[in-house]
């Protein structure tokens, strides 16, 4: 198959939702300074929740093409002394607040080398103390979009958040992990990776599960199809982590949301 | 009006939200790919909803210009037996799984030529069970995009899925049909299509209307302004077929939803 | 930083939602004849809310480069007689109804030069009476994205309608303005500028609120980081207008939802 020799595109993710005009407003200020392509990940991260972002942009990162840079926004300290930051790894661009957002998917694509932004040089000027997406990320992607050297963003940090995202914990019988988000179709992402899942459980295997006070064995199956409809599931999501389904359902709304709750998968013959 | 060469498009319809990064990992495929402008059609048809995605594909593809792939996932069976497809109708591509969706879309623009997508040649490897959004058809929207001779996609297919998506019954004195889905302002669309209804009714006729235990007098008018505020017509909408709508209010409110569940209209003097 | 010629590109303001197709009809409409980027502002501004469309507008508008054509939809009067115009002020195009949408965002940037969209030489034939951004304000944006002469898209106009937006209202110790609409995150955004505000209070004032019945002591802050978690606070938003936010939560949800009514800003000392 013949491939042409893509650009240097920019991706968005947010929290910002669709209604109040600021992810235009942040194209704007890229496409004002760079010709590209912008690809929206997402703009409805639940509000505030870094975990979910960094979750999501983990998800989606091995699908660009090298080159990309990833504008990431979820920001509950934005206007205060976090740092906004940049980070290179395994040929990828990142850029967004430093508050562990970044960080799941740059090592999954390289080892990173984090830098914080020089918001004099980069910036809009005045920068507000409200919308960093606008006046200082969407500047600094530009900046990295047109081919700019990486070191010239600002200097090299020693020190960023990471976030304790993905964690799993081993408990007599089987695995422990968090609710981390769902998506449009209910389906309830877990911190769980499918290889830890794997390990454990093998297709077709009916598993205990606890999500808050509910308990209900489930079957671990590969697809939605492979139960009748209106049947939750286990399966391993196409974010690569642990999901649990309804087929043609929502097992959100079934089980309740409780985001950040504790997930219990345990064996039968334990 | 100077017009300039339009280059191949990709245009991109699915149930999959904004929520979950889904869009993005297909763009990324994509633009990976193929150097192009990627069009959201919408991304909120209500989940498993074939019909209702099938109708919005095929009310917007004239608008398009020839050469542009049209890539739509509504898709219940992923990673079942069913087959994903590629169709060329009337200069047009279309991508998606082998359940109707497509072809009401292909058939609006010409004669459909249908094949099944070669999965080992087109596919990403391995290609997941769950998200062949991503894994099939955006690899599969790339080839065509990209000029790649439509034979080349896969073997031709003799027999396909269609949709029965317009159904409009004759009924004594009117016609009957089903309410397939309404929009963000809460016009409720319905499977009759316009030219239909224009051989029974006369606009500015009073019209009776039953949906499910409902039934009213509407008027069958031009547009919106027609009547007063907050009052519900009958009007042919933008995507030809006849719609139930309230002038600056919403009618699938209103009216209560029922997706799926029956209208009659039937003349007053009968 | 070096700085790439952008070009020209096409913006999209509606109330559409993401729901029915018809941003992707507008969309294939304005590619069909001109290769250019498309950026979506918002499609979720309230249906028929004419001001929150008008204040979304005029607070992205200085982020695009000149020689953008931004589209506005937001049409309660579709297919009566009011007029679809373009508008041209410091550089930038605005297209859509005669209802006062685009005003504030072009007299932001300039003086505006008013035409009346010739339907007959520009629309897609025939037009429809329920669907104008795409059959008539798409053609007419790529009419000029195409760069053609702006005296050539209709006859000048002396008058049209402007919009009561910013209306700020002394009164004894404050000022009182309306609550235009809340974005994704809850923060009510009023139809107060800053520059106002700012003339009565000074950071970190505590500020008496009413909205609706409630009645509130808040701060006056410059970022919502600047209060503790879950705490409500007064700010100079990214719109430029006075914001009530709560740090990490829904203040429209709080405060309940009274989209038009008045908000009142007291001095305590008063």
């Amino acid at each position: 198959m013949p491939e042409e020799k893509a650009r240097r595109i920019v991706s968005l993710l947010s929290d910002f939702g669709a209604g109040g005009g600021y992810v235009g407003a942040m194209k704007a200020v890229i496409l004002s300074r760079v010709d590209t392509h912008i690809v929206d990940i997402t703009h409805d991260i639940p509000p505030q929740e870094v975990a979910a972002g960094a979750l999501i942009l983990r998800s989606v990162v091995k699908y660009f093409p090298q080159g990309t840079v990833h504008v990431g926004v979820v920001d509950p300290g934005v206007g205060t002394s976090r740092k906004p930051i940049a980070v290179k790894a395994g040929g990828h661009y990142f850029i967004g607040p430093d508050n562990g957002l970044l960080m799941p998917a740059a090592r999954s694509v390289g080892k990173p080398e984090v830098r914080e932004i020089n918001v004099k040089r980069i910036a809009l000027q005045p920068a507000s103390s409200t919308f960093h997406g606008r006046d200082i990320f969407a500047p600094a992607a530009a900046y990295l979009a047109l081919g700019n050297d990486f070191s010239g963003i600002g200097k090299k940090l020693e020190r960023w958040q990471e976030t304790e995202l993905f964690g799993a914990r081993r408990i007599p019988g089987g695995i422990s992990g968090k609710y981390v988000c769902h998506d449009s179709f209910g389906n309830i992402i877990t911190s769980i990776e499918g290889e830890e899942f794997r390990k454990l459980f093998r297709e077709k295997e009916k598993v205990s599960v606890q999500i808050g006070d509910m308990y209900q064995v489930l079957e671990f199956r590969g697809t939605y199809g492979d139960v009748e409809r209106g049947k939750p599931l286990i399966l391993i999501g196409s974010h690569g982590n642990v999901e649990i389904a309804i087929r043609e359902g929502s097992a959100s709304g079934y089980f309740g949301q409780h985001r950040g709750s504790e997930i219990l998968f345990k064996r039968l013959s334990f």
